[in-house]
């Protein structure tokens, strides 16, 4: 496939007449072909307007050939073969074997997503059968089905060019609902989203899906990503990225004459504590496994570790060594973008001139110019408890120690800290009790709590949760990785004494779906 | 029970010294003592702060224990007597048998919380177990279950006194959810408040709670109602009232440093479509059983039906005779406050000022101070279609019918609606496919569809839905009626790798809870 340098506004590719966008490798700093010039406000109309035709076909169709969609993108994304994971690699930096991974995790999310609108449970179908002699007034037949929210605006990550962008999870997600798509492209890797948005392109085609199912924008954040959310026809958006960012999509939303959910994964430093019996048996491989989840893909992860906290001491100080020698060795790595660098080389900056922070370690300094060297801080919890500037999340790869006095100055950082996406205690079974009584703070600051591993690794399962209270996310109450993830496009809709024939599939009294359904309040099936 | 006029935090009572809130009988315009003095913004703090201490002991109490609370507070509702029903009917207006109703209602609302908080669905246990061997990499033991948001402010409405107040259906789902409560009261019914505030007081010194899951505060909804939204403390919030009053509270929540889910439930006008045939078979029928719903609870009710939408013709002439006649025989009746009246009364004019709108019929006068007088008014499809005013709701017993050229104008109409809590059809068999073609819409515009029946009754069961897209309520994915209300006030947690001795109850590997569970996806038990 040669890359055309266009969006795609349903099964048309559209040449814009805005700001250009083009991809620089950060490996060589070279700019890629081609230019993708940025849409107007015009086209996001375009692209709105037939998401909304669409939408009351697509979200009808039945729910095998919604699976099938969905199986159809990852076939299609599959069958581009080499020029996806080779252009991938050159708009971000990012190795071989990583963009391999991600497209295997993409693909998988997909048929993953598939299986789940076949299970159905996403329907939550709910029956109360009518009572017509109950006293003093008959109960009528209600019924209870979920049903998309309507076309979802989606915003790719700049981390994740395959999983967390123009097919990701929120896409995926959408789609499973029964949402029409409009993605807004993240302007770092224009190319790997055109290849991407062409597969689906013709995964709707295929599927003889309406057109508006999907359409890709490429333009300005602030001019057509605005614009797309402040479109009356949008009902929800899915964003990963900046907490400013985030924050500006929800302001615009909330501002509209109807305001609508939006679902930002924005920022996390995700806390990792290490309880006294564990750093006493295992100091030294803590601190190298550390560092090996920190450097994972140049720290360019929302789970990335960027906080440790522990008991000061012999333990810790061995634990720092160790730490301190394996950050010394990393190599430096490129990171996704010039953008991305200098956000980080600021970051660190920032984090190495405050008065209260040792630097205990910089990494290998690189040949590149957007190459990262990886960063070790320290302080006292006395500071970090005083300071909400420590709290600000580095985006690569950076962490800071916090050392505190006695397990009660533990408790109180893991009491002050913002929501995050993760909480990891390392433990050994003496530390039971310890972990008891940090979990319930944990529970409240934190969307998943892990002993044991690093935070770095996102299984995408059904019990998933990749959300956490603000401003990890910007709703708690959802998971943007996971099969829970469908829930945030839906609502519930409820039938009160429709005949059979104007029920709904899923909620018709012999169950043709197949389906879980809660009946009288008490679990079937 | 001799009523104190004071407010309660936690288990004591306050006297604030603040504004004075007193009710007022609507049917004499007599003032009732006592008088209720304002709080002020430390005793809100006061109040938060307890629920904040209670909230980690609270949401962890075994479930069986949070059922029975749930239980007690109906036992000891149940146990005021008649003084309850006496003051409530005093404050309201209300009929004696409404009041009772409404009392068995709101005990049965406890009730099923109770049996919902035992049954666990509302967990949603996931559990993926590890795959210690899988290739490339091994998944961990990831398990998922919903925990409380955290400290929740309802704000008690107006027109159900018990239903949607003190312990009306935002707190019942909030506390079975596992969140402390603070009810800031409303100021039309000070005594019922008190009553039902002091019977959740003694269930929580009975079940031997920490103070803080309850609190009740009196005083003014600018002063004290925007500092509980405002209080860093406080988790979510659950509100039922006007449009302008809800979106204050939106913009509130969104505005703090961490932005907080809003429930409100507030505009809706609940379209009822006549079909056809039905018109054709049973005009007159409809006609007066469709003012019986507009006068029930002299029109004050979310679900009142608003706007009556049918092809105009000799059958929607007879429909109107009819319900011109009944409006006209309908018996004027006291509203529940002299500020509802007021703004009835207004709400009335307005509409009968519109140049495009024809009065039908008015109902009897009144002979009290603050009695409505049923109004029936009629336009044309094509004024309301290019009108917004017309869609204003109007709280009481008033509707306005649509007359449209032909069903195409009927669906013109039914897509320009906003958001709405229920749409209804009257319809025969041979209407059925004009219905299948409506219905895509009203999925759109409505959180209840029903055929043939009034929207006035809103069955607390697992299958209703009682919300909808705005403005009907600010959260379409919700309901704040039935078991599913207690959704509102969770959100999921996932716990990866942890000990069993780590894990909470309802996660563990030999299920003792006997809940319903996720099990890599499927549907176990």
């Amino acid at each position: 496939m040669t890359l055309q340098g266009t969006s795609l506004i349903g099964q048309r590719a559209v040449e814009g007449d805005r700001v250009v966008i083009q991809a620089i490798d950060p490996s060589t700093g070279e700019t890629l072909s081609p230019e993708y010039k940025g849409l107007n406000q015009a086209h996001v109309e375009e692209a709105t307007s037939l998401a909304w035709e669409a939408f009351d076909t697509y979200r009808e169709i039945p729910l095998e050939a919604r699976a099938a969609f969905l199986e159809k993108i990852a076939d299609e994304i599959e069958a581009i073969g080499s020029e996806l994971i080779e252009r991938a690699m050159a708009e971000t930096g990012l190795p071989q074997a990583r963009i391999e991974g991600e497209r295997g995790r993409t693909c998988g999310q997909l048929r993953l997503f598939a299986s789940v609108v076949r299970a159905g449970e996403w329907l939550d179908v709910r029956v109360d059968p009518a009572m017509p002699d109950r006293q003093p007034m008959p109960r009528p037949d209600l019924r209870q089905r979920h049903i998309a929210l309507g076309p979802v605006a989606v915003f790719g990550a700049s981390n994740f060019p395959l999983a967390f962008s123009v097919a990701g999870g929120d896409t995926a997600s959408a789609l499973a609902a029964g949402c029409p798509v409009v993605v807004k492209a993240h302007s770092a890797h224009p190319g790997t989203s055109e290849l991407v948005g062409r597969a689906i392109q013709k995964a709707v085609n295929a599927c003889q899906l309406p057109e508006g199912v999907f359409s890709l924008l490429f333009g300005s954040g602030s001019e057509i990503g605005q614009a797309l959310v402040a479109d009356p026809r949008i009902q929800a958006v899915g964003f990963t990225g900046s907490r400013s960012g985030g924050m500006a999509l929800m302001k615009t939303a909330q501002g509209r004459a109807q305001p609508i959910p939006v679902y930002a994964e924005m920022s996390s430093i995700n806390p990792v504590f290490l309880l006294p019996e564990a750093l006493k048996a295992r100091s030294e491989a803590l601190g190298e496994a550390f560092v090996g989840s920190l450097n994972m893909g140049a720290g360019q992860f929302c789970t990335n570790p960027g906080l440790v906290i522990a008991v000061k001491g012999p333990d810790l100080d061995k634990f720092m060594s160790a730490a301190q020698a394996a950050v010394e060795g990393s190599a430096a790595q490129t990171m996704l973008s010039p953008g991305i660098h200098k956000a980080y080389q600021e970051g660190v900056s920032a984090l190495s001139s405050e008065a209260k922070v040792r630097e205990i370690a910089r990494g290998q300094m690189g040949s590149g110019d957007y190459q990262c060297q990886t960063g070790l801080f320290a302080t006292a919890a006395s500071d970090f408890l005083s300071s909400e500037a420590l709290q600000a999340e580095v985006f690569g790869a950076s962490s800071l120690v916090i050392e505190c006095q006695d397990m009660t100055e533990v408790k109180q950082v893991a009491e002050q800290l913002e929501g995050q996406l993760t909480a990891t205690l390392h433990m050994d079974d003496a530390d039971t009790d310890l972990a008891k009584s940090l979990i319930p703070t944990l529970e409240r600051k934190a969307g998943r709590i892990m002993a044991n591993g690093w935070p770095t690794g996102v299984e995408v399962c059904h019990a998933m949760v990749h959300g956490g209270p603000f401003p990890s996310t910007s709703d708690s109450r959802t998971t943007s990785v996971g099969s829970a993830a469908i829930k945030r496009f839906l609502r519930p809709v409820c039938y009160q004494s429709l005949s059979a024939e104007l029920l709904p599939e899923a909620l018709k009294e012999d169950n043709p779906l197949n389906v879980s359904r809660l009946v009288d309040g008490k679990r079937e099936h």
